[in-house]
């Protein structure tokens, strides 16, 4: 089973916007066995879209296009298809049901055009728009099979998830297994790091694949297995997390995608016990990555930006002998950040205090080179401590690499936590 | 003139990275005038790429490839390139000494594979690789011109500005006219308005073009026109640059690549002025985007991220009569935005105190509708003074553009002062 996928838009040959669709859908073709051998970006313009599409048919069972289904003149991709196809078009009722109640919710007349987003092919299967308003379709001939879906991702995404991949499992991909995945999320670890200590897994591989993905500062694994019975398959997973999970149980935060925040924010939630922190180089940083996730009202109540040491003085008490003077360690040190992380708990009176000061660059500064950063963590009825980071990287990589570094480290502590509770 | 972008590399069929080459080089060309038709993605395999050359060849003149040059037996570009051409390959000296010097410098061993690296099309123009190792080429053959370049953006990036650019001036636009561009930066307004406002010069535009991008809470408009003489380019886009300020005065904040708070620190370090913030439901966002340019020292010292009511009295002294009982106004008000803006402005002695207060989501608080936001500034020595902001979209938007708005009002109020001072 081979796939093509086919953006279309001339916003994305202009360069204006990224073709992220085409990454989510190799990734999630990947996922389901099936194999993308070429991705293709072509303009809202339907001789050229009629020529990608009869190029895919040549080399492709499965073409996934994506975009120009809008109201306007310039979203051609229904047409061109059912042209290339010999079939006609029609409005859907369902989808045009849609279309009419979005406007008339709003009080708002409906223009002539938006009836296009209520097309669909003839003889294909209208795939309903959760999210939005153009339908998508698919629709099988000649042994090839086509699915049309909207090009803002996050109507794509949904679509894709509830109607085409189990019209692609039901129709498609009949005489195959289905395939099933799970996601281990880690931290705190790099991604060559990860795959050498499960490189004999990864080699040894053979009806369940382990695929890693690596984003800047947390490392994604993919497991996929095919079988007939689900509870099969979930069981093979679940026996290959295990065995990951035995052997790196330091790093693997999580089976599902989410950030690492997500589990803190979950953790702290269930274990009830609260955070604060106390911000230099990262400013902000690491305040905003847990106060991004809904619900972190329960755990955070608020920190401090201490990026002048003026203000490390004034609204965190750092003794001005530990900032200034020949000797003194200075900013960027064990010493500050301690102080940082245990005053900030104080202040707050919250269980835990994180702290970050370091050196983010461009310059140098306190005769410290860029990328030394020192992290704090302080208990209630415990220990404070720090840790020395080594950071490379620009500004923003340095500053999100020590974000992610205190979090990974509150992250291990918690579950140490966990661990001595039960 | 018509290009044609090919990426070459698995890792983007496998939904692993996302294909931001083809974006950086459709925008390029599009400024240099040349229309891109089709992008297209191919794996690292040499029969499917050279069919995939071959396709190119019938629909363009230009043939831009990215990846596929590395040291590994994957990496293939040059091979099925040369192969397509009916070419040799060749070791490049310089090249290969660039390569040699790279491990000798580290004193590691070169392994033979890394030759590879330094291999050129025979008969064509090396591009050297200014950030990494493998050697970019440039060749003509048949009317057609060929481009090949790295896949890592930090490599791509530099070859095509510094080695391609040129190249394509030179040997490919011969007979056509330069272009020059400017780019023109607004916050505040949302595209379509700002194209509702330009409509009339972006219809009338004849030999200078005005082509809007959006991304999110910032609108870039990218000014281009072609003139055999730069100063006579130059003088069009500037030109053009004053129509459009003098039209827009209050949402044209540069005029060139810069957020907004870039603009805001070079403003303050200018005008001697420093700033700090309060902040509640955007967590810190706000002031990591200060923090995020370099030189933000020079007029930040620090803030305090209040999420909590109890926060907000304790580290911010809000009055509790504001915060609780049936008929307060509440933490997301008017009041305590002004509070909050002026309490952190006096805590750190700072000239500017910003605030956020609002509902970001996902649920219902304060029994106040998610979107609404207030956002307070308050100035030494002068008044203090809230907006009230009605946002659409989740979470993670509407902490966006809160934080956005703010720095927004704070570069016009900068900009009034400087006005008032000339």
């Amino acid at each position: 089973m081979k796939a093509e996928i086919i953006a279309v838009g001339t916003e994305l040959l202009l360069g204006q916007i990224v073709n992220t669709n085409a990454r989510y859908l190799s990734a999630e073709l990947a996922a389901l066995g099936i194999d993308v051998y070429f991705q293709t970006v072509v303009g809202d313009n339907q001789g050229r879209l009629q020529q990608a599409i009869r190029i895919a048919e040549e080399r492709a069972d499965l073409i996934i296009f994506s975009g120009g289904i809008g109201p306007t003149q310039d979203d051609l991709t229904k047409d061109a298809l059912a042209a290339s196809l010999g079939r006609g078009l029609h409005i859907d009722r369902q989808a045009m049901d849609h279309v009419d109640r979005f406007f008339k919710d709003r009080d708002r007349p409906m223009t002539e055009n938006n009836r296009r987003q209520a097309l669909a092919i003839d003889g294909g299967t209208p795939l309903p728009n959760e999210t939005g308003l153009a339908v998508g379709n698919a629709v099988s001939q000649a042994g090839k099979h086509y699915i049309v879906l909207p090009g803002p991702p996050k109507e794509l995404i949904p679509m894709f998830e509830q109607q085409a991949k189990p019209w692609i499992l039901s129709h498609v991909l009949t005489d195959e297994t289905p395939i099933y995945s799970k996601m281990l999320k880690f931290a705190g670890i790099g991604e060559s790091a990860l795959e050498t200590q499960l490189l004999d897994l990864i080699e040894a591989q053979g009806d369940l694949t382990i695929a890693p993905y690596a984003k800047e500062s947390e490392v994604t694994i993919r497991l996929s297995t095919k079988a007939s019975l689900e509870s099969e398959a979930l069981d093979k997973l679940d026996d290959m997390e295990k065995i990951i999970e035995q052997r790196l149980p330091e790093f693997l935060y999580a089976n599902r995608d989410v950030p690492i925040e997500q589990v803190i924010v979950e953790m702290m939630t269930e274990m009830n016990l609260t955070v604060s922190a106390a911000e230099s180089c990262t400013g902000g940083l690491l305040m905003e990555a847990i106060t991004s996730i809904p619900g972190s009202a329960a755990v955070f109540f608020g920190g401090i930006v201490c990026y002048s040491n003026e203000m490390k003085k004034k609204l965190l008490n750092v003794p001005a002998e530990l900032l200034e003077g020949e000797n003194a360690p200075g900013a960027v040190s064990k010493e500050t950040a301690e102080v940082l992380a245990e005053q900030v708990r104080i202040i707050t009176d919250t269980d835990f205090g994180l702290s970050v000061t370091g050196v983010a660059g461009p310059a140098y500064s306190e005769r410290k080179p860029v990328g030394l950063v020192y992290i704090g963590i302080s208990e209630r009825n415990g220990a404070t401590r720090s840790i020395e980071l080594n950071l490379k990287g620009n500004r923003d990589t340095i500053r999100l690499r020590s974000a992610k570094s205190v979090l990974y480290h509150l992250w291990r502590r918690l579950k140490e936590l966990n661990a001595q509770a039960d």
